[in-house]
């Protein structure tokens, strides 16, 4: 049964479900910061999945770095499978902008995390819903 | 007509050609550190290739991680699309080791780059040749 690493858990808010990946939002308002876990036990490297969850894999994280694009006016998509401290693989899909805290470095142990408050979260929440549509499962907020 | 970015050019060594993606090696002996760029002009974001070339890409990036993991003995293995600073779509491999000069951090801005010898390209190149048979072309070293 897929259960999520305690820190993801920790770090970050759940917002959904692709076919293939849980969708969540790093609860870092410095930038807007996804992530997406294979809902798949025991795997921290790429090529461990099968071959159709891995073009999953591409394929989601793929469409969801063009949606964030347009939807948050990225002047740059990073998109990075790294799992050094987390072994539960992971897929950080992160909105970059020329006048965020990090640019033009990767943003991590750049910046101390700042959290969001329940509006913020709201608000990206809807912001998503407007360019996550089909094969999305939006969870409770 | 694809043209390799100059910054790229510099700081790192041609491998050779997977069908897609030329293969560089980083010109920084801290970590085996290779870089996948597709020889296609004009993109700087995964989902601006078509999605052959896409499905190509993930294709060789995936086998790439795989193969350079056993090769050179990998604790985790990174890919990432970061792009920020050059703009023409590059996918780092990087080998990561528990005890290699950032872990467990992502290694950009850790450490200076230390440039490879010339016996030490020599010797990576002779490592690859052993793991990168098929739909691989090595360039003149």
């Amino acid at each position: 049964m897929f259960t999520l690493d305690p820190r993801l858990q920790q770090d970050s808010l759940p917002i959904g479900d692709f076919p293939l990946c849980r969708l969540l939002l790093s609860n870092d308002s410095n930038y807007p910061w996804f992530i997406l876990v294979p809902r798949r036990e025991d795997i921290s490297e790429i090529f461990q999945l099968g071959v159709a969850d891995q073009q999953q894999l591409w394929q989601e994280s793929t469409l969801l770095a063009q949606r964030l694009k347009d939807a948050f006016d990225a002047d740059k998509m990073n998109v990075a499978a790294l799992g050094n401290v987390v072994k539960q693989l992971h897929v950080h899909v992160i909105v970059r902008k020329h006048e965020d805290a990090a640019w033009p470095a990767p943003i991590w142990g750049k910046q101390p995390a700042t959290p969001y408050s329940a509006e913020q979260v709201a608000a990206i929440r809807e912001r998503l819903r407007l360019v996550l549509a089909e094969d999305f499962t939006f969870l409770e907020g």
